[in-house]
């Protein structure tokens, strides 16, 4: 199995083609962004710490009996993927109140919702990934109602095992992004990623950011906290 | 009857008490506001247009059983109204996409929808209306679920009567914006105003703008458009 054309390069990975049409090469990068790409940097290391968190979330979560695109690390950068086509939308969860829900609403960070909600995203860096409802998504034909309710429960399920999975680790599961894509035979799978690029992570006890908003806001080292979520997900022995 | 002390005032409209306690005094205003109050003019006349318009299409609205705040026009500029307190919400009705619609989709101006749609937004000028979800609503705590049913029932059945008006009147319904408040009671009563600040109306043959476009987007003189919207309703006989 090797690694063939590139298929396609995004803000934070690089999609290959292999032997097998069904499955996909992704390598990550080093590369930071924030503000639709107004914001940039490489940050070395990144790329495997990405790698390194995406491989164990999906692996527990697989064993939690939550299907995804992943099907194995290949190495510290590169993982092998099912292709699916992704639909072009963000499905955002949250479990406390922060970022540009705490604009949108007026509402302090750090505030807990009292059940956790779903939001949609039009992926589209023209548009600036805009805020959808339900009858927009129905508009732009990227989902049916069917497909909302299925992406909505498949993101609520996600997070009732990752908040399991970080309680374990002192963290806070404040919010995440998932992308879903459709296999051939029309499933809807998890796909992209789950690192503290999509997630944020904020410590049990001080508060202290472990996720992009270390880039986003100049609030640290990213890398640093990238690797304390490594180290808390017990990911020192996969990187051997 | 008289008009009491100034309760509020708006960028359109003074409320004044009255010596009903059920029952307020609303004087529009000549000012015309775009842009979260950033684009700011008078323009003479545009009170009574207002108050005209309102005040048929609410008559309207009660012939054909939507019930509304609304009991009389009083004077050319001035209508008494039921008190109820506003719920924070603009309700938006959207037949064909336009304004900000557009630019959130990327869809062409014109593009008419196969069904309306029904937005709403958070009322609050300091976050500048933003675009809510029902969850961000629970969250904000200003309606029920039960709540947005009604409204966007209500909101539809305006629409429905106002498609039919405008039609018969070779005006096309783009989209409009609605609030509604809770009487003492608790019922959800249609308020404010219904007029060409609060709706788009193009002329079905030549797509000519007759709303507050033409002072948005400095496409010609406002007075103009509103009076032919007043005079194709059959206004000229209630301005006596």
């Amino acid at each position: 199995m090797g690694k063939g054309n590139l298929l396609y390069e995004g803000k934070a990975k690089q999609i290959y083609q292999t032997e097998n049409e069904s499955e996909l090469w992704v390598q990550y990068k080093d590369s930071a962004t924030a503000f639709n790409g107004e914001k940039k940097e490489i940050l070395e290391g990144k790329a495997r710490l990405n790698n390194e968190i995406t491989s164990l979330i999906f692996n527990y979560l697989q064993e939690n009996g939550v299907d995804s695109h992943f099907i194995k690390r290949l190495s510290e950068t590169e993982q092998l993927v099912k292709k699916v086509d992704i639909i072009p939308l963000e499905v955002v969860v949250r479990n406390v109140i922060a970022g540009s829900l705490s604009s949108r609403l007026g509402i302090e960070e750090g505030t807990e919702l009292e059940t956790a909600i779903v939001e949609f995203y039009y992926k589209d860096d023209d548009l600036g990934d805009p805020l959808v409802t339900e009858d927009h998504i129905a508009i732009l034909n990227v989902a049916t109602s069917a497909d909302l309710v299925a992406l909505r429960e498949k993101a609520l399920a996600v997070n009732t095992h990752l908040i399991t999975l970080f309680d374990t680790m002192n963290i806070r599961l404040i919010d995440f992004k998932l992308e879903f894509g459709r296999t051939q035979s029309g499933d809807i799978l998890l796909a992209d990623e789950i690192s503290p690029d999509t997630c944020r992570l904020w410590d049990k006890e001080t508060n202290q950011r472990f996720d992009k908003d270390l880039f986003r806001r100049n609030l640290g080292s990213l890398q640093e906290g990238y690797q304390e979520i490594l180290s808390r997900l017990g990911g020192a022995s996969c990187t051997k």
